[in-house]
C-alpha cells in the first residue's frame, strides 16, 4: 500500500526520518540551539513526498517550531514544495534539484492575517549517506533576506 | 507535554480523531464516493491545532488525496486555517466561527507551477457531539464555485 511511485526516484534520497540538532538567530531574536525530527515519507503510491518536521528547545525541551508540506517532482527546475506553518504562514517555492541536493526557492509566501510577516523563504537541503544538512534563509519584520537556521541532521 | 493552550478553547469541538464516508461531485469527473479519516491535534502547549486528513475511495480502498494545515484562533472572525496539498496547493482561510460551527473562506489560493488551477475554496465544518458534517466548495479549472465534497464523520 505505500510503495513508492517511480517519479520519485529523484527524490529519493529525502525519505527517511532524520534527527540532529541546529542553531537559529535573526537580527530580532537571540540566538538559540534546538534539537529536531524531520520525517519524509512518500505519498501512498502517488507522486508526492510528505514532509513533517519539529524542532524543541536545545536544553529543555520546550516545542519550537512545526510545519508540514508536500515535496513533488517536475516542473522545468526538478521538484516543487508547498508547505504550511502554525504560524499562519504558507509557501509555494520551486527547487533547483541537482543530485542529492535540492534548494528551494519561494515563488509565494502568502500570510493569514494575524501572522507574523514573513516575504521571502529559501531552503537548501544536501545529504551525503545518512547526513542530512539545510540551511534556510528569510526576509521577515523588515529584516534584509539572511541565514535564519543551519542544522545537522543524521537518517535513523 | 501535549496540553492544549487555552486560546484552543473556541476550537476545542474540533479535537480529535473522525473517520466516516463522503461523495464528491464535479463536472469535470465522475461522482465518486470516499472513506475518511481526519485528525484534529492540539500543538504542544501552542495556539494552534493540526489538522490532517487522508482519503480512500469507498470499495477498493484506493488512496484518493491528503492534505495537511493547522488552524488558528483569532483573527476577527474568531478562526484561520493555513493549509498545504499534494497536489501543490496552499489556501490561507479566515474562518467565521459560531459555535461548534465554522466557515472557512479562502483569501488565497497559490499553486505551484505544475498544479491544477484552483481559484476559491471553502470549507464548512459542524459539530454535533460526535459527529462531524462538512461541505467543501471549490471553484476550478474554469467551472464556476460550487461543492465538490460532502462527508459526516464520528469521532472515534
Amino acid at each position: 500500500m505505500n510503495r513508492a511511485h517511480p517519479d520519485l526516484d529523484s527524490l529519493a534520497f529525502l525519505v527517511g526520518t532524520w534527527k540532529g540538532t541546529g542553531s537559529g538567530r535573526y537580527p530580532t531574536i537571540e540566538p538559540f540551539e534546538y534539537v529536531e525530527e524531520a520525517v519524509f515519507t512518500p505519498g501512498p503510491g502517488k507522486p508526492f513526498i510528505l514532509y513533517r518536521q519539529r524542532t524543541r528547545r536545545a536544553g529543555d525541551g520546550e516545542p519550537l517550531h512545526s510545519e508540514s508540506g508536500y515535496i513533488r517532482p517536475g516542473g522545468t527546475e526538478g521538484a516543487e514544495l508547498v508547505i504550511a506553518q502554525p504560524t499562519g504562514i504558507v509557501e509555494v517555492h520551486t527547487g533547483d534539484l541537482c543530485g542529492s541536493r535540492v534548494r528551494f526557492r519561494s515563488r509565494d509566501v502568502r500570510l493569514s492575517p494575524t501572522a507574523v510577516e514573513v516575504s521571502r523563504v529559501e531552503r537548501c537541503i544536501s545529504v551525503d549517506g545518512h547526513t542530512m544538512l539545510y540551511r534556510l534563509w528569510m526576509a521577515a519584520v523588515g529584516q534584509p533576506f539572511q541565514v535564519h537556521l543551519e542544522a545537522e541532521l543524521t537518517r535513523v
